[in-house]
């Protein structure tokens, strides 16, 4: 089986695939790329996820994720913050073990309100703040933040950065090795899209695409409510078409949360995937 | 009892109510104003409801709701806008029929996709047309037009206007009886909500302030997450102040889409918006 050239699975496609399990996965569908988790690598250590990337021949397109930084100061922070700096080496390390083409790119969730706080203006002001402090150590360590708007709906619980205008101002403001994230199923309901994905491809600051699909009704837990490219109500032609006149020429990922995917086999799910992507998004790249 | 001489009991708060009981339970809780919904209204009929409503001595804030212009040309659009023109006329007879300070606004849904079609663009520009074809009916009767963005969870299958900024910009494409609603549960995630609001008060749009409040997690069916002012995570104070300092100076509907709520005896949820209104809503007005 071959996928497209820049077809590359995220990890959390295949949620309870460890890594080596994925990384066969990916192999078997002729997949050439793969989008990491950091809590696969951490069940094996560091250095033995860079030895299976390395001896895999895959490129790593991201790894996922740093981010939930909106605690106010004091020990949940700082901790965040060094989690964080770990992240960040591990993604230099990952990207570094994968083959040429790899991205040394950390894809940041930013965190819901605090509990018990309705201060939204301020948690975003938190993530600014966050981002600032991380960028010159991503820098010196070759490795992109890339910051990820999520869907409005989860702005409460998960991440205060709602849309592609708004993770943009941050990576400008967090410096140059800052970027954004463009994943379809949080930003295809945007009147603005086009326009921000153009102004992030300006300013080169477009670090991931990843495609997956929006599904109604929504399932009861609204975070599993991600469908394969193709089964959903977006219109993939028109962002990748953006994504692709912004200059973007990276790995695309597919990133889907959802039950029904997860309960399958991963190479199943990797060979639908990537047959979805040939039909849905290749054509317009 | 008494309310807040500005709180609106918007009656899918006690969805389940004919409209001679939710306006009991209005005047039981003290609330001089009411906004009334079109289906209890086709249960009994316009004249009987606007009987009811004169005889109340009620304010009207609003009626809801038209909308759902989504579709192509064709039977269904025809009978779109025909239904429109309808709930416009039921407008002008129930604000008629109110106490002085009732306000002839008609919200508006917009609708989803069309079954089928991804074509998200297509479905806003019909919204447009529509809209600027009911305008001048609407103008002739004294009826305002609010659009009202929707959260953009239900941009798929409920309402393409999904953004303050969209809903007004719809609203001054239309014409000068075409504003906005301002409910806090769809807009109060939006990086650029306050900004917004300020600029639909400058441009004399906000035809009504809905205030509500947004609950996590969501329920299975997100439609039916919503919460009294006061139980999840919206701040009422800053976005309170902008619809003030935007000079809006109309009645304030708590519209909850919750079937807890829906569940109780209507004349404890009326007092009990009525006393959330006066905790977290009153002191910024």
């Amino acid at each position: 089986m071959s996928a497209h050239p820049r077809y590359s699975l995220n990890q959390a496609t295949v949620k309870h695939a460890s890594l080596a399990e994925a990384i066969a996965a990916t192999q078997e569908a002729g997949i050439e790329s793969i989008g990491v988790w950091r809590e696969p690598v951490a069940d094996i250590g560091l250095d033995a996820a860079t030895r299976l990337i390395a001896d895999s021949g895959l490129r790593v397109s991201s790894l996922c994720r740093g981010g939930f930084f909106t605690a106010d100061d004091g020990p949940e922070r700082t901790a965040a913050l060094d989690d964080n700096r770990r992240a960040i080496e591990e993604t230099a390390a990952l990207a570094g073990a994968g083959a040429e083409g790899s991205a040394a790119v950390l894809v940041l969730v930013a965190g819901g309100l605090p509990a018990g706080s309705r201060d939204l203006v301020g948690a975003r002001e938190r993530v600014r703040d966050a981002l600032g402090a991380l960028e010159p150590f991503a820098a010196s360590a070759g490795v992109t933040l890339a910051v990820e708007p999520l869907h409005p709906m989860f702005a409460a619980d998960r991440a205060v950065v709602s849309t592609l205008g708004q993770a943009i101002d941050l990576a400008v403001d967090a410096g140059p090795s800052a970027g954004v994230v463009v994943d379809t199923y949080h930003v295809w309901w945007d009147p603005d899209v086009l326009q921000q994905i153009a102004r992030a491809g300006s300013l080169g600051r477009i670090a991931s695409y990843q495609v997956c699909d929006w599904l109604t009704p929504l399932p009861a837990d609204v975070l599993l409510g991600r469908g394969v490219p193709g089964h959903g109500h977006i219109d993939f032609g028109p962002l990748t078409r953006a994504v692709v006149d912004a200059g973007y020429t990276g790995d695309i990922e597919c990133e889907i949360f959802n039950a029904d995917v997860w309960a399958r086999p991963y190479d199943e799910v990797a060979g639908e995937t990537a047959d979805a992507f040939a039909r849905v998004v290749a054509p317009h790249l």
